[in-house]
């Protein structure tokens, strides 16, 4: 931790390192060779409050506080530092209107005039847009895992938009850090259900306007999330209506996804152990009755779901390489 | 414990009380008013070999053997006790035809001649053939989640036939006792994924016989298990076309199963803890995209979805009240 | 249900529903053939506001309360139901004097007037002054666990009161449903951990009053408790020094609990899963290095440490069977 | 992975990577700078069979293979390849004799002459003999729990010899991945018991030898290992006699491990998720009774406890750093 050290590695705030996904933050970028963490805010000790984050320098912010509070440091930080990026983990800045947000987020959007031009950033999808950026809106869990295997489809018409089913499931440190009951270890323990069924949950909104904007078709998706009994990790399964078989849904996605780090077409259904740990989405493709396939889609919700695309997205709009800092492999397997 | 109760219990004889189901078999006889467990079959202290059962005397027997094994031990049993009822809990009976059973299972059936005239043990659908029946197959626990609310609505023409999406999911207990790698705990705990996807599972050909035989319509599942990490329940998500709404699905269920005292159609998604210990299958239906509604149907494995089942076609077959011994309350509320 | 029910059932109220004892109370209380829950305060649909609770009549009280409100509960009860037996669950009422409440609860005692002859809950201990009682303290869950093995060893002068250790591990329940970070799901999965190690938790106050009391001897216990992620169930190990090998203490505890119903000496270590359910608990005792013995002692936190007892010492109290209403077998095994 | 690359990295052999211990050493190795893993044995696609890699070439080997056979295959390549350090997982080399090994593990032992100058391999306490050697005797996962801690203190006449007890809690994967029926998900999910309890588990042996060795006090432990639902961890607690206090027996640690890596001593009982993943142990000192202490120990029983401690001990072997290629941060922090 020399002088030269200092001067070549660039200083990062983290604003909200006490949620998990703040903490996931803090945990890669310690690992990250290009980047030191020059504060976080949050609560408890040797953190900072979130308004004197503010007053502190870094050369670029990710932002993993809650929404409603997140686009408001976002508009501050892009008003006093125009030239450091500034990637938003919330959901502030993910849907492109004010009307959607509060359709969705049940209140006004704080920070209206940010929604014009930041990119989605789901680098598979929109990494022209990404590079250079000056603010990211870094993707929900459930929609990266179910937009990754779904954009590229949707797009190169190789699946129906009339009937998109999405069977969803979580675990737990998806749902924050706050103390809440049905969260407690004595309520989620031996059991498993289904929340926001139907069109409810928020990334309803978020995917369909994303499969619009990459894709010009106009989907209304089924999506039930359920929460697991597990610590981490996301398991999608997409239920898709087809004229391809299985093997030609899986090579376009092949296709698709060559070059792409960390996206990996497999031919058995991924385990979450696969990808935990993981800035990975696994993806698998199988036949089902006549017409249909069916498509797993495995993420980390805190790596890729969250804090790991985030450190790529802030890869992409430092244009450094997008692997820089993220870990490639899961418990499942030794390389 | 007197001379009455001995004269007044019927004595039944459990085969294979060593595996999961088997030992819930006979944790329920134990608690039945009208029931003496007359012996038991397993591995182990206390328990006679499978053979060493056919010599011993007993008024009913429930086999909660391999299949494979369960059709040859029925076949003795019709033949030498005709009057006694036999309750065969293995997957042997449950399929129409020898060749569906090579088809799916792999191998000739044990004992063809006992396909012609088994009622399929599902007291919901199939309770006048299974009043008074002398042998009974009880169905799989998968089928049993995804049978109870889809016959109903398929026989009424509620829901389309064309595309019925089932996404499944399955406590460990499932998958049986005998010791396997896939199923250790330290291959299982933190972990989730799907297995025989698309329709490689074996209940798909039991499901799509008894609803061609009960609704007369031939449907092509596609239908996908998973396994939790936990110890009992299932619950399957089922995405189902329809004209009607999810308010109007959900009436009609209650009208089918007015009456029935171990189905019950709520409405919230219902949780495994509301089920698990009982004889329960909860079912809530939801409005999905438009044209598609999202049923979830609860119900523990081990009870409703074998052991449990088996005691109330028990019941049936020998004109006793349905709900005999069985348990009716879950971990999730307190009456 | 009918009218000749209706008559003949006590009328019991129970304050405190809603928590995880309080529900355990109402569970077994729904089960047992004597007893109408005449009420229930909590918070929630279907249940009255505590205060509410004193307007109704009842015939007894069980009491879930937190401590620091049940005894001002515990004694409005006293003062105007005089002839109602009162069982309270919460640790108010426990320790003999208002000092030793202040010293290990941090507060006064709300009802200093009644500690004066209030018997200790642990009917195979107190049965003698539970019998006919009109107030009950029901002990501690950590307590039961310890107290069953100990007490009898060190009256009868089995074990040195020099050096007794104790290793506890208890599920989460034991902590009760208040939402706290530390007992979310995310952060109790896959963790293990001691707390308030040494002699800082609040049972090892009343683990030595009562034996003291009990056997005239007074011992400094070591006592560190630990989480474990299970929803239900405490072992506790103690290591006890001894002239005696672990074969004679087994018998000297069999013959203690020589007709009491529900503590079992057995020769294995006993797993969770043979007592989470029941009001059982089981005890085995092992050799160890020269002088030393281990005993372990296992129960369900929720039923035998709380709940379960409590019926007990109702049944006690008025004079009925000690078993009435409470559960015997546990996961496993079959009866 | 140039031209380069190859020329410098240590080509590494490992037997037996398939188990959990041997996946984790191959994961290990994958991270290490210094590195190559020139051919694994084991079952399944991409391993060789045991036997063909004696026939390999490498610069140094890890053996992670079952005990009564690992000694066989250390004979062999001491012979063959002299020069190459071979790091032993099992537990075949970790006792002084073959009347010991007999003795703990109930046959001969398969290479006797091999014991007579094998460094046990527990670096904080044998670094003198590990460096250089070409045999390591890799300690039992238990055994470094309780070793790190208690060899000091014995050392340093700090706490009594007469009477140590050490109660133990382990996660699955120190049980191995074969398949048996008390490790399935089904029997140890919501579970916990002791097993081989007071001095029956084989690290008693190999724990009392060293601490004669290396403090010249001759201990008859008292050690009662019990299993966890979890995956990954052991947690020991350490009950000691003393007459000093909590604070002076932390400092005594401290002072001798300061400048160990990879051994912490901390003020609050540590989590399992402090050091899961981590190469970390642990420790902290608490007030018991008096004249007791209480000392936690955590580590991660497949890294410090099996796979981490063997690469430590290959740095050693070799004249590395000993942090090289190894992890030092636990989930419950950021850094």
């Amino acid at each position: 931790m020399g002088e030269r050290t200092q001067d070549t590695k660039l200083d990062v705030g983290v604003f909200g390192a006490t949620g998990y996904t703040g903490r996931e933050v803090v945990r890669l970028l310690a690992g990250h060779p290009r980047v030191r963490v020059a504060f976080t805010t949050g609560t408890g000790d040797g953190h900072l409050p979130h308004d004197a984050g503010l007053e502190r320098d870094a050369q670029a912010y990710l932002l993993a506080l809650p929404h409603g509070v997140s686009a408001r440091f976002a508009a501050r930080l892009r008003a006093e530092r125009p030239d450091a990026p500034v990637i938003d983990l919330s959901g502030d800045l993910r849907l492109r209107t004010a009307a959607a947000y509060r359709e969705w987020y049940g209140h006004d959007h704080p920070a209206p005039q940010l929604l014009d031009d930041v990119p989605y950033g789901l680098p598979e999808v929109y990494r022209d847009r990404i590079a250079g950026a000056r603010l990211v809106a870094n993707p929900g869990c459930y929609a990266t895992s179910v937009l990754l295997p779904l954009v590229p489809l949707l797009r190169d018409r190789l699946v129906e938009d009339t009937d998109v089913v999405v069977d969803a499931k979580s675990g737990t440190t998806g749902a924050g850090r706050a103390p809440r009951e049905d969260l407690l270890f004595s309520e989620v323990a031996d059991d498993f259900s289904a929340y926001a069924p139907g069109r409810a949950h928020r990334h309803v909104g978020e995917m369909e306007a994303v499969i619009e904007e990459r894709t010009g078709r106009g989907v209304a998706l089924t999506f039930c999330p359920h929460l697991l009994p597990v610590r981490r990790g996301i398991l999608s399964a997409l239920y898709l209506k087809t004229g391809a078989g299985a093997r030609a849904i899986a090579q376009a996605l092949r296709r698709s996804y060559d070059g792409a780090p960390f996206v990996r077409v497999v031919d058995t259904p991924p385990r979450l152990s696969d990808v935990v740990g993981t800035n990975d989405c696994r993806i698998s493709v199988h036949d089902a009755a006549p017409g249909r396939v069916v498509v797993f889609s495995a993420l980390d919700n805190l790596v890729k779901g969250a804090a790991g695309q985030a450190v790529q997205n802030l890869n992409l709009a430092l244009g450094w390489p997008e692997t820089e800092g993220l870990p490639v492999t899961g418990r499942g397997e030794a390389s």
